[in-house]
């Protein structure tokens, strides 16, 4: 079933040519929303802000999603940074950071950034039915 | 309008910390089809696609991605093997590879790709105004 193709001569031991991978294909839509070179939004973001917002701080979101404290602050800050009004409110505390809580404009990204994926996902069931039902069972 | 935080010691020179980047905030729209850890489907396999479409060889849409014909083969591989049907036809050819055409399939699978994209940010585009509405101008 496969097309034929010239193989490049080094490729025979490369994990790319086993067979396919065995367990039903998974869908992941993801949105990102970019200014310049940067992702302002994207799931990783998200991710921690829904990680800050379960666990009520950067520290403990950072261990939670294996991720050092200084990257997490970084996302967040390179996020609040793109917005108009901050995502987070954080309170000083001691070495590692106080608390930190979602503000509500924080919250209202993380519910519409997970409803454009559900919805996505919902308006183009049919069109990733049939894509689905080409890959091998 | 920041946040405050409890910043880490060695950051002030990152340049995460800089000023958010100027620029109409770009959203896009991703979709991965995974099957374990292999990204069966997603952005760059329908790029690859369209550009052996266009260009008419893998080498070909491998220079013109600036994507080493090593890498172009493996990834159209890789799709191929997770497909019941394959996505290309290659001709046997000199060194770097002969024709390689998409098939009916392969044509398919880029046009429901694309239109998926286009279809997911119709439908969220109250959504996807709302959240860029929260960034900075």
């Amino acid at each position: 079933m496969l097309a034929r193709m010239t193989k490049p001569a080094a490729s025979s031991s490369d994990t790319a040519s086993s067979p396919a991978p065995v367990g039903a294909p998974q869908v992941h839509f993801r949105m990102r929303i970019r200014r310049g070179d940067t992702v302002a939004l994207g799931p990783g973001k998200v991710t921690l802000l829904e990680a800050v917002h379960e666990h009520g701080s950067i520290s403990a979101a950072a261990r939670h999603l294996g991720m050092s404290y200084r990257r997490a602050w970084l996302l967040i800050d390179e996020l609040n940074r793109s917005l108009r009004s901050p995502a987070t409110h954080s309170e000083q505390g001691g070495a590692s950071g106080g608390g930190c809580t979602l503000t509500p404009v924080g919250e209202s990204i993380v519910a519409l950034y997970r409803e454009i994926e559900d919805e996505a996902q919902r308006h183009c069931a049919k069109q990733i039915a049939a894509l689905t039902e080409m890959m091998q069972p």
